[in-house]
């Protein structure tokens, strides 16, 4: 088996796992090297610095049980994204694409939340079909529960997957994962509970032939 | 309060419970005439006619347990609408909203299987903003299990709600009623299971606030 | 009857009359509470406080011709809107909606007008299904002659209204308020001509069955 | 000046009016030909020879009006088209353009009215770039008041034009010839009243910076 | 290495390596088994069946260059593909995919010829993630030049590929398979012609980061 | 002949040739003043004097091969176009488009670079058909290789053209002209690379009837 280095970027601790914490336990599970990105968070001036240390904390638990290999955290706050210059976000984003070289990269679907947009923004440029980016295999969007479902519809793009990932063995791991977020899930029926993780989960993954899924969007696949 | 007279056209017996139960359920437990057009079947020669007896005997049961109002069977033979010539099967279903003069019509989402979309038309021509549709205040497409979600991504038109009814209160209703459809319901993790429809509901709702949702896509609002 | 709370978002004074001018006199004379928020307009640097005057002293006319019962003007310097941060645009945004408490929230198509792009980003992230968002009942975007129908076709997204709203006893009063803005209207054939905007309602309105109507695109209904 | 062949297909007569009559007024009066084809009609064995014979004078007069050069009666009964084999119909239109070998090919969009969809399959095989289609200079779809602005929003394509034609000089002749059309237009405020269409008119036109206009969504352009 | 067994389905005999002869020609060279499924072809009663057999011969020539393992022909009439009931077709080509149980399924994107729309329509139903189908690792379409490229814009879907299979090393094959064709392929400047398909390869590769590619519209994975 | 004057928007030097290189070469051969306006470049802080003195001395030698009436460089730093106010590059804009008084405006489609989103826009408030602007026959969007075909396909738009323009007589000037730009131009495979555009040419052509086209998304006609 080839192992392939897979980079998840998440606009803030929680996303990885809420879009993809099945996938990245699967692929860690058949022993690929899964990397995070972790671009934002609750920083201050707009948080307080503890509210932050909180979600790391909590994240990387949840990376440890989800296989996670390496992490990286740019630090940028929350919903100041748009305050730094374009080009600046860009290297951040190409650097690491640099360093770590992946086969894979899965990315934020641009949704509700302005972060996730400016992310998205600087994922294609970093995953363009040049230079390292012609080593990537594959390039997809996730969605992200609260955010992904909240664009306007039939103004913005609306997130329809075009590839399901089977984790009907790694459900309990991903809600496992989750739990660890305990700042940052609510209780059902809130639209980041565990129990909304999971019937999406189920829905994606009963429509696609399985028992619980995760769902993508391609942006574009190399072979 | 006013009664309303609502329309359900269905496809086939269960396309009405996997799409609406919980909203036939509200409205019906809320004093208003639910009626229930369900256009084919699992009819000859396709299939034996013993197929179509028990898909109407599961019906009949399902709507006792919605409390629908009144059902229609126009017992055209599934997979072959196509074969009736279109302003033939336009007649059917403009003399069902003539009768019914209802005030919300709700139809299938034109989707993977061929019926839904050629019933989506004749709903189209049938309510149209002339004689009788002047009184119709909502049109609106629901989302069917199985069929809606296979619609090829990007290609095909995807289905994303922009109307959600909070069913946190019918949904036990709901799965009841699903129970009936012996013959078309399937275990988990069947794309027709009990389980699939709970999920759904549950990711419809919690993302619009509630626990529990049925989604829809407005084509025509009129105030 | 219950009385409903109707926000109307406007990026400019005038945008609320050419949008929705006959929906708030028909609002209004059925007894609900119509309250519009008005976020920009002619301002220094760009524009002399003068200008800014004239159109809120048009506006405050207008006003009252359709009914208005509340108003309140941000004062941010018009095509300036992309200075403010984001985070504080959603703020000042999102008290007023939290004061308010709205059954329901009518915000511009983005369009053009890049004002209307940034103002309908801060609405969204006001209205969504959480805290006081989750008793909206409805929420819809309007267009605005002049904007709404320059964005690129097949590139930015077109205004296609799904909600059409019966104006057919409120004509008069729509071009009545909408006269009162002297310094904004201009003579036929200009894009936000009385002629244009009559045009308009009689094309939205015998498209629906009626005289005159208003069009909305729904982008979240709450049942 | 060169002499233009501008071929106008219409699934039924007064389609070319409704969408098209002041442009037909406006191309004949600069001296090109402006050629009609009607598919359609009101023919048995759904409609009396009657109601079609009188459709067919009408159009005559309205064409007289618009200065039509030569007009084409296919004679197939309306909503029956998909009766007629496929390649039957794509040959019958074929030979029409054939034998004009036109500059300018203008179809109906595709919309409401199945009639409108199957011509504008075959319009779109007559005019494909090969062989007589390598002269066709523009090819667009034309808008037809209650039908193309019935199609379900979001759903089926939705009417945006990106070509808007000046018919500011034009506009009388356009109504007049519409009101030859007695047996089809109906009293205001019907969609296809003489209202509705002079309305549609200066919607158009003033958002394009004149008077009165008539829209098209451009297909194809070769230079 | 798997062996992977590769169902792509044509049309008419040529479609098959317009759009994909250097896929075919790569995947047959790793080892995996590509089996082609021609659904029609230019048959009585609208062709001859001298021509038809020349196609057949061009056919199975070209299929052994590229290195095609297996060939199915279900010899229904060009253009008449609509004159079979919709089950039937539906049987015919889930029947081939039941017997051949394919890891990809690689169909015709729908187009303006109308039988690659009923086509795909097929194959999107024999290819539901059900059954057979849910071991199919990836559904996806390819475009077929001279009609792919003649949808009409912003009103039929458009073809933007989400995935390229670098051909570099078999784009040599792919032009001598297609040269086979002598009765199809036209000179240049033909919409068919050789060097028309080398250019669309040519820019397909160049965009995605190597020299040659072909280009597909993913619609299903499922990992 | 009427001399047309044609305003074609780059942002940087050689989109123009990309874009658009065979239709400068024709207009201007055909007697029409070809302006082109260059926005942005390769300017401090980001880039060295130098890169962008050598990228002007190639524009200019590229534009005398095609003939360029006019050029204007507005000399504004690549990837900070958004550092600009937008009142401010959009009165840049005005301003060239209320000098030329053009009869027809191209400017680049938006896509992956960010610069070429923002020049769209300002483009879009400077064409709309006000003032200067209501003497514009047609405004569109060219593609540029390497960035309009990074777009991720189905979120953001993607180009089909709906205007090709025939420069099969003009295919040598174009790719002498790319040429010129030696510190732009890649090798074979790279996707600016000499061979890459005159494929995509072959290709935009042949499926419009010719040899060699260019193609461009029309986003405004009036005639």
């Amino acid at each position: 088996m080839t192992v392939k280095r897979i980079l998840i970027i998440a606009p803030h601790p929680d996303d990885e796992t809420l879009g993809l914490g099945g996938t990245i336990a699967k692929f860690s599970s058949q022993g690929h090297e899964v990397s995070i990105l972790v671009v934002s968070g609750h920083l201050p001036p707009l948080y307080k610095q503890d509210d932050y240390d909180i979600t790391v904390s909590e994240a990387k638990k949840a990376f440890k049980i989800l296989g996670v290999s390496n992490s990286h955290f740019l630090e940028i706050p929350a919903t100041l994204i748009g305050d730094i210059p374009v080009n600046e976000l860009n290297n951040k984003i190409n650097h690491v694409v640099s360093d770590i070289r992946p086969h894979m990269v899965l990315c934020p679907y641009p949704d509700r939340h302005i972060d996730h947009r400016l992310i998205f923004d600087s994922a294609m440029v970093a995953t363009r079909p040049v230079g390292v980016g012609k080593k990537i295999e594959i390039v997809a969007a996730y969605e992200t529960l609260s955010e992904t479902h909240w664009n306007a519809p039939h103004i913005e793009p609306n997130f329809t997957p075009n590839w399901v990932i089977d984790i009907t063995n790694h459900i309990e791991k991903k809600l496992d994962a989750l739990r660890c977020y305990k700042s940052q899930v609510s209780e059902f029926p809130g639209p980041r509970s565990i129990e909304a993780a999971e019937a999406l989960a189920k829905f994606r993954g009963t429509q696609a032939g399985f028992g619980f899924g995760e769902g993508l969007h391609i942006i574009r696949k190399l072979s």
